[in-house]
């Protein structure tokens, strides 16, 4: 198999995924039942109870042709209070009665003396090759995601990844990792992508229009994109929500290296949070360690844009060859190579 | 019962309601069985499939405090696509499948060749007399609020209004209208409201310190806020996405003469839509009738707010004592005003 | 004199202006010759130097009507580094370019080895009055109203104020101030106020519609609403600019009480900085105190609505009548008020 | 001198610039005096009254360290009402001066019976060549610059390109357009940028990294990035203003695929406008004609993105090399690819 070509002049660390900001933990639910080609993906920012010890995270909305929930609520508080969940377009409901179930079960008191939670869902439509109208995700998909949250993880057509598309590929779950210094500091950016995104001819690896190649060797494809990309950055510098909102907006440049111009039908959402420290749920006051200095941040956007690109390509690379419903199938960027040559 | 007393000088429509806009009807499922007061409301734009003929649509978010569904892409793309429904907090991800379901029975391409369908869920906390926990609203209750749309509608402790406080009194839904011209044109806008936000002292009625009266004769409650308040507002004029965002910010002045600060744990959101004319699912072209000019929307604006502080009377006078969970009790505001006397 | 009624139930500060958040001083330079009727308005958030020492600020545009200048930056970076100006429309360019002119004078290195530095000037049109056209405010007005500034100053028809229509009587500057705890913490907020917007009939002073009355006592006017009015908060409670912008926010209730539902050409717009804590120029990180819960939030919410609706309330009973160019004159809230008796 | 290599699949139109959109037009005036590098870019939508008919227009801010004016009324009412000036980051106030001098001239009216203007000014940051200390810019220069306007106008270190910076080499004007079709209809894209950002290590051309090629050849700059981009699109394609919102995003793309990250210090800022109908003033109603499906914007997205990629290598190319103050000296691209060989 082949590997995804080092992006930009940053160091990687040592995991090359988002699990090496400390804390961070993935797991994946994968359905592959035939016409049932979906799953669930979770992303913890830290082992505790995200509810009782919040993160401070900022959204940007790079195209909103999506169905996310949870964003309005970041956006207005700046922290995160439940996992991160990734699905299907028409999971996000279900996964988030499933949060709200799970935030109950830790505190019985949510929905009671403290009002509610927020839930924190995104989406990709994998509908070329699963079923969405079977709506298969249900409660306990998320309950084994969430469990299954390890630093160490697949990639690739895994968990939420399982039936989504990208450059007409197969796309998935990706990630990657960058280190950067803040004054005499060390820290770790990164990145985890649902990547579902993208026309063939868009396809740009590391500056190369690889895109344009394969499609001359291929038959065109004329369905319209119905994309989307989902990407998440974690960091252990010390940054405020307005921070994390300039950091999210950087998975932008990233996501344009790849060939991406943020179609008209792809959602492109963009999640920042910093594990630097957390917000007790209920306080009269926060205490805040010192933050990074905005002038100091663009080696931080720097290390955004490139975990982002190069979690795009692990997502690519990784993603072997899937069969979905009514025989459609999306090779993997591999095979294509392969073929190619 | 005593009735609200009118607001601003602008004529209310004939029904005095939201569905004086022609074409617009609003349908409620009621759960009433001890410790579950709750429901759905939903507000259809048109009696056709909000699917393929969209309407265009602004929303605003004054407070954030909330866990709609559906807003970033109206933001993004200005249309409605499905009716309008209202629910409790935790029954947002349940209604929304239920959305999804309708939409694919009507149109059974959605989710296969055309990608998806954009559920619009609004919500407020009801946690003070329902058991939010039991989560139980389900797909049929959605089902049966839309079957029940009608221009001819119940307001006070129905539908989604079930269980909501509003001035730590009884809340709920609550409607208006006001008449207004473009020129030489006449025009009506209609709000909607699902009350469920304030203190007590705040309470203000057409300028009069209400609530701080009630309070002294009545023991002070000391549960901090967990509102919300949902306002829609439609019209018949001639509108865009951009314009209706603006019609939909004068929903915060409404809210505001009836002593709202837009408290931190309140999710004041507004939405805007016309009915003037369609946008089609997919079309090259969209045609568009001549546009109000922005200078000639004062008397909107004014109508817009006007509208949203007579409905948010209009739900506490109309809506009746709810006795919920707990032995939780919200008192009418008409029981009210009779024990001071 | 008639005085302003108090508004709500906080307690104002000492001073009963903006100057009650320790540190905050305001200044004018007043131009009052025969058509010339306008001015320049400084507030500054410490005495020290802005440029060096920021503070953090959060802004909301309520209407967007308006030609201010830095609002992009403050919204970016969460932080002024100059003093607040305000001024008449069309003098928004020179006191930009003051400001540019006092910020190198005082840091030379602003525009070389430092970049730049960002004016922040808001303005309201006061060209029934004032004859805009002129253009008549120059560079030295801006700097006699910063060296004007002090913790004792006027309000009503001075300064930017000088030319301003509020409710079609007189309007100008005016400020008030609040007292509120967070935890067991006492805190101020303060607002100051350049009024300049409003219809006759609109005018509602403590919930009762003054206007109405004083309209039918009067020839009605036609002109259409050409206002606008800026609204800046200060606190000692310490926030970060999300939190500001949230407290900016709370000025759209204020205001609405007074009448007004954010005209088409009226642009309203609100500032919130706290004076708790600076943002050094140029640092690897930033020391930030304990910031305040968001959910203790609600009493600096309701001191912020009290505080720009008194505001407001100060302006027009400060003000007085001012006559202007081509005959066209502004009578003060009193005089209406005893013509009217 | 090298060209600029061709960027994407999309045809440029016949003249390869923004003038390809039938009407726009672009006036540079240019001051190359010594110390004094700097100057103003007037681009006009169409050759009449932009206050009388105005264009819709929606704006992007990617990075909002910038200095601009203009962009809040924009964002409220969808449409600009003066030429688009570029000019240096101390030039603004003198240019917004001129800018309503200008519109008075035209409309007498203008501060009196009709209330406003609303002055559009973007600008880049020139002071590592250009003294900006100076603010040698005044009113003229923006009369001459709008005099100048044509179809036909220079590239490069002209106008308000004349002292900036781009990867650390010359940059400046730069101009592309891309052809396009909706439905069945032919439609231009143009992208004139002012281009003043980025680190040479960053520069991609045409996927390349042709930054870190050259840099290995030259001596380290230390000096941190001081850097803007201002990227002006228009389209004859019928569009409103939040579909004009969604194509001034995608400039962010082509920025991205040049090296940028939208570096902490750099205000990058996108405005796209449509010349396929006008706003009048005043009127009761708008006549717009249909507009493009949101579905057919593909295309459009992906060549505003070529544009300006295109656009920015072409300031690159076209920009000469200049001496400007204190012995500072930014060499060309052109000069530097020599040099290196």
């Amino acid at each position: 198999m082949m590997q995804a070509p080092p992006i930009g002049t940053l160091q990687a660390g040592p995991r090359g995924t988002i699990a090496d900001v400390a804390g961070v933990t993935v797991g994946h639910c994968t359905l592959d039942e035939g016409a049932i080609q979906t799953g669930v993906t979770v992303v913890r920012p830290h082992r505790g109870d995200a509810y009782r010890d919040k993160v401070p995270a900022g959204g940007c909305v790079i195209n909103g042709f999506g169905k996310s929930i949870g964003l309005v609520q970041v956006e207005e508080l700046g922290v995160l209070e439940t996992p991160i969940a990734l699905t299907n377009t028409f999971g996000v409901g279900t996964v988030a009665n499933a949060q709200i179930r799970a935030a109950i079960e830790a505190n019985p008191q949510v929905g009671r003396e403290e009002p509610s939670v927020n839930p924190l869902v995104f989406e990709c439509n994998d509908g070329y090759l699963n079923d969405m109208q079977a709506l298969a995700i249900n409660e306990a998909h998320y309950m084994n995601a969430l469990d299954a949250c390890s630093d160490d993880f697949e990639r690739g057509a895994v968990g939420a990844g399982r039936g989504m598309s990208c450059f007409e590929l197969k796309g998935g779950i990706g990630s990657a990792s960058r280190l950067f210094d803040i004054g005499e500091h060390a820290y770790t950016a990164g990145a985890l992508v649902l990547a579902n995104f993208g026309r063939l001819a868009q396809l740009t690896i590391a500056g190369e229009a690889v895109g344009r190649a394969l499609q001359s060797a291929r038959a065109s494809q004329t369905q319209p994109e119905r994309g989307s990309i989902i990407m998440l950055i974690a960091t252990d510098a010390p940054l405020d929500a307005r921070q994390l909102r300039r950091v999210a907006m950087r998975a932008a440049a990233g996501l344009a290296r790849t060939g991406s111009v943020y179609g008209h039908g792809s959602g492109d959402i963009a999640l920042a949070f910093s594990t630097a420290y957390t917000v007790p749920h209920d306080a009269d006051f926060i205490a805040v360690p010192p933050l990074a200095g905005d002038a100091r941040l663009d080696p931080l956007f720097q290390a955004a844009a490139d975990s982002v690109e190069q979690a795009i390509l692990d997502a690519l690379f990784s993603a072997e060859t899937v069969a979905g419903r009514d025989g459609h199938r999306r090779i993997s960027l591999n095979e294509a190579l392969r073929t190619r040559s």
